[in-house]
């Protein structure tokens, strides 16, 4: 039989098993890397191994739905541009395209593995990532193939931008061809980055509609710096997730809250470009599921917060604490897909992937009424428990 | 002779001497307490400790000149409250001083103790505290005794709000007569929140100008939620600070500018109680001296992050990077008045206390370039490296 742990104690435990509310006094078994039990402390069973967290809270480990960690190099220097009064471009996506492809394999995995472990001591025990720095057949497919041997869940984003030296027709033709044939053993979906600078609507529905046909989930970047029409054809093409949405008609709102599509909200990078937070109580009013990402990427959001993203979205996008803990963790599995047993995650219920972390602080209203503070005390991903960071 | 520690290998030295710009490839000596030695880490001396920092940012550490810590209870519910759309009013203040009045000098001094740990571990080495929740003669004597046991300076802020059960000019003559003269051997500054709910200007400059009969520095809570006045007295009667500063008229602001007071804003207390941000990058360009402080508080900015409060700083009220770092750390000083030899802190020169931090990133600007990941490496405060928190 595999090994057993007890967490008791547990002040406050969110499972975001439907309807269920925050219990108290609780305690979980984790066998092997699934959980076996749930219930109230006083009845907990041994198990080989016992932890107390002592009043502490737990909850679903976070599910990072929006990264791309697959590059090289640093854009310090744009950011401190832009925090000079420079507006964002997508432009600055070159910058980091020749960073990338000239760029060992060693090092690009490397930064990937120390960002994904930056990410999981924060509490993310479910990480998506992109392709989208090589644009070119070789640098797209390393991409993906250094990123899934790190990230729960690949997407491919060949149509990031349409890279230097080639013109956007041929690009196109790579994309859907023989880049999307290279990247295919290791992505689960294809994105597009559908806004001003990169691609429009017809270039976006050419690029998920070869996705689609490969087998692919769809995902779309919309909306983030114009009404630019990728909420509505993310919608129509009953895309997994649209992320961005800052600037939504009625009618987009409108078109989200009647599909299956997620909304997802990307607070640290509204803020790192200083650009208007994405209306997640609108959506959520309407009837919108909302996701909220770290969007970690070194050009326009270079956290894998997301207890900071947790933090924005309720005391600056008026989320409440437990519709924004939903968003971060059930929300992101239901924009990957992920949301359903017994591989489900983003909560915790017996018999599924036992991903937690306890927070040092007595209930997840902590996780915005102590903004910054580092809360996340302890984690478990897959029944193990994640080793702290080494010092020097 | 005292230990001496190598610290070398430094990417980048921020030391905020005046004039001097962020060194690279530096290296410093710690003996004892101070600092002995700042140069190149090619000719960095020996020592007998030696500590590689591979490339990593090196600053001083925060001076965090604003915090209200010793109390005890939570205040949760008001946040949540707060948070589903009830405005902030300074009235829940009476909740934390039935809580402080109820609890043990234990419980009060391990609560400080936690929350000061807390903010050493992510960089702060010098830290202001005030009384306030105690607000009768034993619980505010009780309340500055504890405070002085543990943070470098201590204010008396019994003028923070009119405690029930008592009329507002018999408290004022307690709070100028047997409070403070109880406080006394505990306390350099004494503050006043003058504010709608709290004290009139005519009030606050009675509290003053008690402080001022006793020996104390003079600090004032003022236009937090309205054109108090508060800002107005602070500088005429040269206030060391005047904190919050989010309500400011142009004569405020040129007032300001043309004084040594020293204007504080607490960002997480503005984005906590979902009010404006203070004008800082009007106040800096006003010729303000600005200084960055979290207001740790149960009530409306429970944060100890000076790193949030940073990015914060830059990402949403517009200063630079270099200024919202010199705000947190020198800035901090000028406001608490320990900006001189020998004994000045939230700078690193030859001499002058070793209170350092070194970072996870390679320059300052992550501080603000990477929200929410807690980038404190190591911390050296009196040339002491302060241990991790340890795990359960
Ligand atoms: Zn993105
Ligand atoms: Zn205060």
């Amino acid at each position: 039989m595999a090994r057993s742990q007890l967490i008791t104690d547990i002040g406050e435990l969110t499972t975001q098993v439907p309807g269920e509310p925050r219990l108290t006094d609780a305690a979980l078994v984790i066998e092997g890397d699934r959980i076996a039990w749930i219930g109230s402390a006083a009845d907990a069973p041994a198990a080989d191994e016992s932890v107390s967290v002592a009043g502490r809270a737990v909850l679903p480990g976070w599910v990072d739905s929006h990264t791309h960690m697959v590059f090289a190099g640093d854009r310090s220097a744009e950011f401190e541009a832009r925090m000079a009064g420079q507006k964002y471009a997508a432009g600055g996506i070159a910058t980091t395209v020749r960073a990338t492809r000239a760029a060992t394999e060693a090092e690009l995995a490397g930064n990937l593995s120390r960002l994904r472990g930056e990410a999981l001591r924060q509490g993310t025990t479910f990480l998506e990532t992109k392709t989208g720095y090589g644009l070119d057949v070789a640098s797209e497919e390393a991409s993906a193939r250094i990123a899934a041997a790190e990230a729960d869940i690949v997407t491919f984003l060949g149509a990031h931008v349409v890279p230097e030296g080639i013109d956007a027709r041929e690009y196109l033709d790579l994309v859907t061809g023989p880049m999307l044939d290279a990247v295919a053993p290791w992505v689960r979906f294809i994105d597009v980055f559908c806004e001003r600078g990169a691609f429009d609507v017809e270039q976006s529905r050419e690029v998920l509609e070869a996705g689609r046909r490969a087998g692919l989930g769809l995902r779309v970047h919309g909306n983030q710096l114009g009404h630019g029409g990728g909420v509505a054809l993310a919608v129509e093409l009953g895309a997994a997730s649209v992320d961005h949405c800052n600037a939504l008609t009625d009618a987009d709102v409108d078109a989200l809250a009647g599909s299956d599509t997620v909304a997802t909200v990307l607070p640290a990078c509204d803020l790192s470009t200083r650009e208007p937070l994405a209306p997640a109580r609108r959506l959520r009013d309407a009837g919108a599921t909302v996701a909220i990402a770290t969007n970690c990427n070194p050009g326009t959001s270079y956290t894998t917060s997301m207890q900071y993203c947790v933090a924005t979205a309720v005391l600056q996008m008026h989320l409440s604490i437990e519709e924004a803990v939903w968003a971060a963790t059930r929300g992101g599995a239901v924009a990957l897909g992920v949301q359903d047993s017994p591989d489900a995650v983003g909560m915790l219920a017996v018999g599924g992937r036992a991903d937690l972390q306890v927070l040092d602080a007595p209930s997840i209203s902590h996780l915005a009424y102590r903004p910054g503070v580092p809360l996340t005390a302890a984690v478990w991903r897959a029944g193990e428990r994640v080793p702290a960071a080494s010092s020097w």
